[in-house]
């Protein structure tokens, strides 16, 4: 059956423990990069030694189905194709997924994806989509602590799990399989770290997973409708916007907006590398309300002196979370 | 100047780290096992691509510093000395780490240290003895939750560390040293495991370090008393005895010993592999005081049905934290 390894880490130990457990040194393998995260999977399959080709995509560019099975054609050795679902590095995603993953494997080529910013925020589907494994962490979409990286392994993966002697052990899925198997984790966990994911997936079952994703989707949408009326730029476009990371152009240097949102006590990011001087980066994962974000418009009209009534937005109902989740927290 | 590396994970993921960050595929390297542990050491060693020269030892023997000279020229090729300062699978120690760590040193030899259920707990001094790297972790001799690996860098070796491009991201220290510069790591931390770390390292500096590993001396020697009194045949001698694993062959079968302690709310665990079922391991890390160890050996002469009265030990007044110590607990 599938099953779901947790080592104490983070969602690079996940994305990693995948990659040096699920390939062997040498094999041909296929990666799409839409940014900086992107780059770093390319950079450990390349310390795992395996022959990598990279198809480069950029913020503008929408991954489709026709452009994998383009690139499996072109690269008729693959035997795995890496993908990672939503870049936090520039806020794009890929929304074909089920497409794509499912023509992938139909052509004989497994799928292993870097979910770690996407997981329990946005639909992916392991089981039906026929995924080989997917790798997430603790404290994005599940919305718990960090601490934990999680890898799933679908059925068949599950199966094929190999002793392994060039690895380290630490991120050796071989040996976590066998101590899951005892119900134990090879070496001690962060125990806070496990307990608070289980009362934090206690809580997603409560909301229920297809309406967190609509929640998700809604916030984001809200969001981005905000900025777009207070004439900022978002990068991507509708047919690649991440809902679970929002990066924009800021009206006002990045070091002003980051100082306005810091000085009303709100958090964001800068870009990453290049973009690093010229865009804000939002994270909408796990518990953010449509309350949430309302504040965190009125914070930015503020900080770019814009006169909130003439394009404040009502907050869309299903961004809110029910009362009885609200309650919990 | 020499620095202190955490990374979300356990004792392993110091290891590790220390293994793949600081050796080249190809080098050839030394290592001494106890053990269980050191086995494991060198498993790593292994998955690293060296070439190990390896010196077995058991629990009845005492490494000196001769046999490590011998060992270095017997290996005249070994660029790095492997040692596990305690090894928990048999509750053997070695005693003579300073001069042991300072011969390699003279010699030409690196020296990395696994001191993963040592550190904090009895001696040992990178500065002074010039030890290149020690691993270990925040739930054992730190007294603290687990969660983070440490692996402290000597002056030296901090100063060598080189980018790698072979290795995973998640355990190359050239990464965690360019963010530790920002105060940073590279990958989202566990932060409940750091604060809880800060806490831990600000009782022990109120114990001081010396009195923290009498203490723990203090508390073995005791225990060890009490077990001979008992006729329980405790493993190892005088001479490789470990102060924080105490593993002893118990009066009556190991899994009547275990529920009998868990009865009366105290977990022991039985031996790795071999050992398994014929001997009993005993922590003595961290916040463990005479009184803790009072009751572990009333406990035991009850489940033995010996009558204590004939044998029972007076509580060495400096197994005892001060009582502003305990106030903070």
């Amino acid at each position: 059956s599938d099953r779901a390894i947790m080592t104490t880490g983070s969602g690079t130990t996940a994305v990693e423990s995948m990659i040096f457990s699920l390939t062997s040194s040498g094999d041909d393998v296929g990666a799409v990069t839409f940014g900086e995260f992107g780059d770093r999977l390319i950079d450990s399959l390349h310390r795992r030694g395996l022959n990598v080709s990279t198809l480069n995509m950029t913020e503008n560019d929408v991954l489709t189905e026709d452009d994998i099975k383009d690139f499996i054609v072109r690269n008729s050795r693959m035997k795995s194709l890496f993908l990672v679902q939503n870049e936090t590095g520039n806020g794009t995603s890929i929304h074909d997924m089920r497409k794509i993953t499912m023509a992938a494997k139909n052509m004989g080529v497994r799928v292993f994806v870097d979910s770690v910013s996407a997981f329990g925020g946005v639909p992916i589907n392991v089981r039906d989509w026929g995924i080989d494994a997917v790798a997430t962490c603790s404290q994005k979409g599940l919305a718990s602590v960090p601490g934990i990286g999680i890898v799933l392994l679908g059925e068949e993966m599950a199966g094929m799990v190999k002793a392994r002697n060039d690895i380290p052990q630490y991120l050796d899925l071989g040996i976590s399989l066998k101590f899951l198997s005892k119900n134990e984790t090879p070496y001690t966990p962060s125990t806070g770290s496990f307990n608070a994911l289980r009362e934090a997936l206690r809580i997603l079952e409560l909301e229920g997973l297809e309406k967190r994703w609509a929640r998700h989707h809604s916030n984001a949408e809200y969001l981005r409708k905000s900025l777009k009326l207070s004439k900022s730029e978002i990068l991507g476009n509708s047919n690649n916007y991440s809902d679970t990371v929002i990066a924009f152009r800021p009206r006002l240097p990045v070091k002003d907006t980051i100082a306005g949102f810091a000085s009303r006590g709100i958090t964001v990011s800068r870009g990453m590398g290049k973009l690093a001087d010229s865009i804000i980066r939002v994270g909408n994962l796990g518990i953010v309300t449509g309350q949430d974000i309302h504040e965190f418009v009125h914070a930015y009209y503020e900080i770019c002196g814009i006169h909130e009534s003439s394009i404040e937005e009502e907050i869309p109902p299903d961004s809110m979370p029910d009362p009885e989740i609200m309650n919990l927290l």
